[in-house]
């Protein structure tokens, strides 16, 4: 299955809507970190802004519910609340339908796909929704984004806890398909535990047989790495010599680790402060096309509050993908709101997600 | 991973709680389907019966939750309440340490795999539970019941809504995988949907398009088997061509089709009286060796019910696998009373279960 | 919160695609159980067929998936597929406007009750979906059904699993608040085994408490009633004196108990041909106006395939609405195509659901 | 049903074991934030050391997963690995029988409540699991802990989603018995958009009509809550005048909004820094008797891992009781681990428990 990006349709400027539109209203922050009242929220969708007559700008790098923010240089800027600044000039204007000098355009990569009957089975995504064809579109989005894209990942534990899994995922990253990583305390120490002790939480990690004092595994790795200063420095002496971090670590993929208040430890580049965690997952998200969430609801949901629908590659506006795997309907619904086309749930465990990828990808470069 | 079946580990006799025993008290059933008092209940784990001084016989063909019937030609029965009949002599006597004459045989094949620590993580199977060596194993189980034994499967109709996985089960059967089938109306309907017309519930099946009047799908295709009389004569006319129930057909596979209430239809095969369907059912789990249920409570637990932990093959008494693949923690704790070596649980979808298994026995066969 | 019916509005007859309308072309069955090729299948909606010229008349006692017979007599009856018999005459065409003489009518109830917004949260049913509403609402229309409708409750096993949801749901009936129950062997069991025994699956009900021989208890239960005869017959004797199922029986309510494929047993009263039980559920439901379903997949789902959105109550139509209780998205999704005014569900445990809307209804009857 | 608190068995101390064992050996942390390589590391048990001959010393407000510091006071402390300082002296040794001059007393509050019998159903707890007598016991519990102990409750957001759970926690606050709140922004969020503007993410409360720009409704109600200085200013003023955390704050009830990656705004107490904000828990949980954690994994393992199973209250040694009420059997697995005595999981939806809880204790004040 050859992958082609979808046309991004502009809105039609022409249309009298857009030529009756005012420009926008700016309006000054009078209190750091509080938005003027009536201030414009942002959504997932590309959303143009009519800064002078005539001349509609596309926000880029947005994100939903944020403000926007006009720049002295004239750029606009979604900027989260917390970072408001007295002074900041903030989009005033909630209709969306260019009244008020702002457009949402929500269809613009919409493709027709669907019957005019009055009844059609299984509107709903569930774990009965055949995915052979998600997998196959996914290798050509995959192979075409190894080249053009920005392949962000987003990790549950659960990918480390498996053999077969934690390998597939580390091929996936010495081969070039993970240009970033989001995850948190938790799968950082269970792949480091993997790899110096070939445990996961106490039990051997293939064999699934408990050890004597497994339940010291995670803490004595947690404790190793704090004495090497980093894990970066674990896999540098030597310490840590295998997995997924070691594989992100020596191909220099960025990753961030944020941290919640279940962590042990935690591992030193863990980031405590999840605000500061939030604006470096959102410096990456920045430069996603195509972004994978596997097993986590907290950073999946994160990441999904932080990745805008579209996005602006070499000067052409094209959709960002965004996958979701999770076994339950009840996590994936989180992700219904952002349309069909973009936002894909597969309702799956992800250790065979992970290895059928990871095996897909192999099989289709070999007959390629 | 080379498979070597577990070892049985008879009940030592010579052991004075034997010798003291009395013979088994079998009391006449007084009124066709009801019990004496005092019956004893069968359990899944081999039981022996002491039906004269120093000869303890093993019930065979076992399954749970029946009485034990000496017949005439004192071989020993597990018999369902419905089927007892006036005279019938049932074994009595409940306790389970040979003080009834009856001694239920617990650990027969038990493994010890365990450490002594006051405290263990992860004691339960979830999702999050690694599978990589349950897979190798189940290749190795496989391929040494696809010429030792009997496979037995269970399927839910998910099995037929996936493209790929569909594909991957007509193979299972093809490479002689597949001993027996027990299922229901709807995977058989959904299956041979996908044969008529390509769709499942109205969409088809790889790209998921609602086809014009999907809703009709699934009735037209059973109409069109009752037109032909059932399934097997509309693979010999020609009007089924491929998928799970025409390789099984063709492979003269024996399956139950046991009905619901939920059924439409249905198709003729479906057998409508539960309870014939049960015996139906049961006179293939007495064969199995092993059994492997995907993504049906309904068939797997009424499966699970018919069937022991071990079996009598070519006079030696081996343990009965039974796998439960399900997307839910709940449905298979319904199977955590089974103990740990004869009944695995695998957290995942279906469809990629029956790929991976596919792939996996084709790969290791490859490499023989 | 006072309840009143929502109005069903017909369909506007002088629309002109109605008066370019053929009438309905009828086709005689030439094998018993077959439908002729084109024919029409049911929906859950009110459905009109232009019998005669300009005599569009309303199906009753509908049901989804079956075809429509013209009877003799010149009444529409909704046929299953399995009860054809050669010479009947079975509506055909599968235009849904008219144009082949037959209107299915789908927004017959509707009310608006929605924003004009280009994005909207929540647009699924989930346990975050809150239904303080909900209940009241339904305290409404039980206290109107009580008196002008027919109830019909669709038991799990849970129902009678916990102390005081059993009690609950007894006084339930005792207040008149049951007109007919659908369940299976194992609700009437655990039900029972509560009544003779006081455990469930072998557990004091209130206390959790295993009992010794614990799991002889079910089965020491349906020995119990098959020599008795029935569990009328347990209750005319003294042997049942509490519980669900002697409730039911001394009020008189109807009730079926469909067998499956997971039945130990079975009681006497269980239906083993789930065809038959079919019908028998069905005669209950054709005069439902309001079904709750609790802790059931297999019973819910199958009461719903027999149950229309309308209903024919004193010659006016009305809406059926249906409740389907669950613990999982998944299951209630399953549901979600049958509209969202007469189709509820609620994500809870059955156990605190049947004694809150006890407590609920009894409250309200209080201040009345 | 009276509740008494299970007595304490402490570890006879009189045993060889005892009398043969060391003191603990303490080592010097040499870098801060690292322990030393035989560290003993926490349970959730009571754990006794040897400091002198003889003298063994029960740990004190311990936590999991800590390792144990002797001040230069000779008092012990369970301390996080992040909080070890160089010259700290840390408890060595993990044998947890007494060898190392540690004591872990794994069974110290365990009641016997088992039978013999080689086979029991439903050694899980699942949703179908009766909870009749967990109301029982928590009210009893709960109306103890009212006087005598330190009631902590953690909140995920569904329980302000929902109008009359909403209000029912209020009222539990109003009424004593809520001593410490554990929350995230989520929750204070809704909340307050409920004290604002009637609604939950846009939707009115009670009836679920979304309101027009409902999507703006919790980023003003964030807004509002920044423009005011802090939540609880924003109460003070008369902006919040009802809901959950208007109810804390009058009451002064102390709460913990602990941040997540998750988050919009932030209100302004909520803590950014996860192990400030696990410290503040842990200043809550040390004073902690009973835990209830409502629908939220984030913030209820969070809180279990700072959760010891025992406290140390007037002089005595007293069990730490742990709810957990969830909707899925995964979420509650994560707590099987920690025992039965102390630690209950509840599978239902939290709008009911709370509404009930809330009941349940208002009937029991009435009759008394």
């Amino acid at each position: 299955m050859s992958f082609h990006l979808p046309a991004y349709t502009p809105p039609d400027f022409s249309r009298p809507v857009f030529h009756a539109a005012p420009t926008v209203t700016f309006k000054p922050v009078e209190q750091s970190g509080v938005a003027p009242d009536d201030y414009h929220g942002t959504s997932i969708y590309p959303e143009y802004f009519q800064i002078r007559t005539n001349e509609w700008r596309l926000l880029t790098e947005s994100r939903m519910d944020c403000v926007v923010v006009l720049n002295p240089d004239e750029t606009l800027q979604a900027t989260e609340f917390r970072r408001l600044k007295k002074g900041d000039r903030v989009a005033c204007g909630r209709r969306e339908n260019a009244e008020d000098g702002i457009f949402v355009h929500v269809n613009a990569f919409s493709s027709t796909d669907r019957t005019d009957d009055k009844f059609v089975f299984r509107s709903q995504r569930t774990r009965e929704t055949s995915f052979s064809i998600d997998y196959d579109e996914l290798y050509g989005l995959l192979n075409h984004e190894h080249q053009h894209g920005f392949i962000v990942w987003v990790l549950g534990p659960a990918t480390a806890f498996d053999h077969d899994s934690r390998l597939a995922f580390t091929a996936l990253i010495e081969r070039g398909y993970v240009h970033a990583l989001l995850a948190g305390n938790a799968l950082a120490t269970h792949d480091v535990e993997g790899a110096l002790f070939g445990t996961a939480l106490g039990q051997e990690i293939y064999s699934k047989r408990s050890v004597h004092l497994g339940h010291y595994k995670h803490l004595d790795a947690i404790n190793a790495i704090r004495s090497a200063g980093s894990i970066a420095s674990g896999v540098s002496r030597g310490v840590v010599r295998e997995g997924i971090m070691h594989a992100a670590i020596q191909k220099g993929i960025p990753f961030v680790l944020a941290g919640s208040i279940r962590d042990d430890g935690p591992l030193p580049e863990v980031i405590s402060d999840v605000y500061r965690a939030q604006d470096e997952m959102r410096a990456l998200t920045r430069r996603a096309t195509t972004v994978i969430a596997l097993a986590t609801q907290l950073h999946a949901i994160a990441t999904g509050n932080l990745l805008p629908c579209y996005t602006v590659k070499e000067g052409r506006v094209r959709p960002v993908y965004f996958y979701m795997v999770d076994m339950s309907e009840y996590a994936v619904s989180k992700l219904s709101d952002r349309g069909s086309l973009t936002a894909r749930s597969i309702l799956t465990n992800v250790q065979d997600f992970v290895v059928t990828v990871e095996r897909g990808l192999r099989e289709r470069q070999k007959t390629c």
